[in-house]
């Protein structure tokens, strides 16, 4: 299948083209390196020094054979995305091209504006890309389980259906997203699901929770194919961030209580998780949500795990509770269903001692690149 | 109250500005005067001549003797926007400042960009300038009824208590809008209730039905105070679209079968609900929505009622079915709450024939400035 893998070159996009490019598919990677710049700008790095997207291709090629097309540009610079199509006449497009930090579009207006700019024109350019050019592409897209927040009910997969008033009808499942980030993919989703109904664009939207480690087979063949890390404030998710502050003997840092439960899965299943959309496609007008997640855990569950796993390997740090930089509920319900990938064939790779260990065993073996001061938040909701 | 009608020169904001002045207070008009500038993008006019934003100031000072500042500007400029706050310091902040026709939205993918990047982003700054110079600024912003699309349950105002699997929460009502106008709207319905959440600002959202009309008290005070009507295949709405193609004896043309059933209040009942809101603003931190109209009517009832009182006015004109335009439902269940604007005062100005012989005989005596080619749609949503 000719499939574009927008945002090639970021955490999730780059072992999710390797691992499509090794099924057979023939991967083009679009990137325009956004990720690698705003390093620059918050003078931050990954854990894991990456090489170039071009050093990189060239070492998969090398490695496997396979070759992987590379544009580099902007979704929001349409006349290169509609370039892009032309060439390549996509079968499915998976878009990981957003800015995908929830603090760094807290930091002030304009960083908020940009996120929404960015992902939320960019997408509705390759909504207009795919019905001008390629009517039959699949749209896989990575969304967020942070659009729901966190009701006080279960969550469903993308809709629900309500009785009401004696009556009944199955609805966009309500959201109540957490940052300007966050909200630019509810607004995203949104916008999708009107193209399908008007255009006949068929839709995978990927609820995705907050995904842990970095190796998958395809990264380990090669060093120069490693997958980037990020430990910091702004972009370090829970977990990964964890490790990398205990791989250094830095307090492992919990926002405000710990209650906070999120959904979360290995990167190893993110990768899957797309193959099993790619290779199911949506209906032609269908606009179809999957929750990408395979367990949830409270943010303290998760620290103390590191914790634990840390002290194991002879490391001495203590989970330490900060003023929470967000706001955000610390004590509430949280069940959600992840059923419609695992109905397709997903088998989730569970969070183990052994994958904690994998995670901060990197973390150390790298740790002379972790700037501490970068293990903090920065930036508040405030 | 030191008031700003932002889009304050346009169908809504104009009377607005003027009833708030009558009302003795301290109105300042923002606008970038875009809907004039689109008037010549897209050969079209109001049936009724207006006059500069300049000269209607002036003659609304000469008449009351009340002084309405005004600052020509763009709400995405955040420069020109922070001077604003700085000099007005508003205690309530209208805006109707954004681009409102579903069609325009929908001509090309430039049209939809720039109708989601000016009032998304229009909004957010207007969020980050209250946040920053006047907190406890009352922000009164316009939604639309469309937000909601056509569920088969009732419609609320704005969220909706859900009981699912024996668990029970309030949440935002889920929206199903229909075009990239309408989803501008859900989009910053979404960021101002997330506004409110983090920064205790106090917002009240008025999901307004379809305006009708044109004059009120204050515009009919003088010849240059007249309000704009559009009638035209892209601003122009169900009835004084009507009652314009009545006037220069066109067919009525009803969409498609004509079933479609939408909310609708007249221009009278608009300002008055802006006095209303903003006479009892939300609390700090309170997203509140109001559904903003009075009746609800099918497009096909509509344009038997026009053709009616046309008739007895002597104009001879026909409804006829065209083929709709849009992707909608046409034959659907509709109950809207709106109770919330009568609870606090609000007094209906119903449609009756005597409104509709008021619009049509306007229509009539501005005839020669309708351009016929602009009564049909031109744009569809394939």
């Amino acid at each position: 299948m000719r499939i574009i893998v927008a945002g090639g070159d970021g955490f999730c996009g780059w072992p999710t083209a390797l691992y499509l490019s090794k099924q057979g598919h023939d991967v083009t990677i679009v990137d325009n390196l956004a990720r690698r710049k705003i390093d620059e700008e918050l003078h931050s790095n990954s854990v894991t020094p990456i090489a170039s997207l071009e050093d990189r291709v060239a070492k998969w090629k090398e490695v496997t054979g396979n070759e992987i097309r590379t544009f580099i540009g902007d979704l929001n610079h349409y006349d290169f995305l509609r370039e892009v199509f032309r060439q390549v006449k996509p079968e499915a497009f998976v878009h990981f091209a957003e800015q995908r930090s929830a603090p760094y579009s807290m930091i002030d207006r304009e960083h908020a504006a940009y996120t929404q700019t960015n992902n939320v024109i960019g997408n509705l350019n390759v909504l207009y890309a795919i019905k001008e050019f390629a009517p039959e592409c699949h749209l896989i897209k990575l969304g967020t389980m942070g659009e729901y927040g966190t009701p006080n009910i279960d969550i469903e997969e993308g809709y629900i259906e309500i009785e009401h008033k004696g009556r009944k009808d199955t609805l966009p499942y309500p959201k109540q997203p957490g940052s300007f980030y966050h909200l630019s993919k509810v607004h995203d989703s949104h916008n999708i699901m009107f193209a399908c109904k008007i255009w006949g664009i068929r839709a995978t939207d990927l609820n995705q929770g907050i995904v842990y480690g970095l190796h998958t087979e395809e990264t380990k063949l090669d060093p120069m194919l490693v997958n980037r890390v990020d430990y910091d404030g702004v972009f370090g998710t829970a977990l990964n961030r964890f490790a990398n502050q205990a791989a250094i003997g830095h307090d492992i840092t919990v926002y405000g209580s710990g209650g906070q439960t999120r959904a979360f899965l290995n990167i190893e299943d993110t990768v899957r998780c797309v193959e099993i959309a790619a290779e199911n496609p949506a209906d032609n007008g269908e606009f179809r949500v999957f929750n990408q997640f395979t367990e949830w855990f409270s943010v303290q569950e998760l620290a103390d795990r590191v914790q634990k796993i840390a002290h194991e390997e002879g490391l001495d740090t203590q989970v330490k509770k900060i003023e929470n930089p967000r706001i955000e509920n610390e004590d509430h319900y949280y069940n959600a269903v992840n059923t419609k990938l695992r109905d397709l064939g997903l088998e989730p790779h569970l969070l183990t001692d052994d994958v904690i260990r994998d995670i901060l065993l990197t973390a150390v073996e790298h740790k002379d690149r972790i700037i501490a001061e970068n293990v903090l938040p920065s930036i508040t909701w405030k």
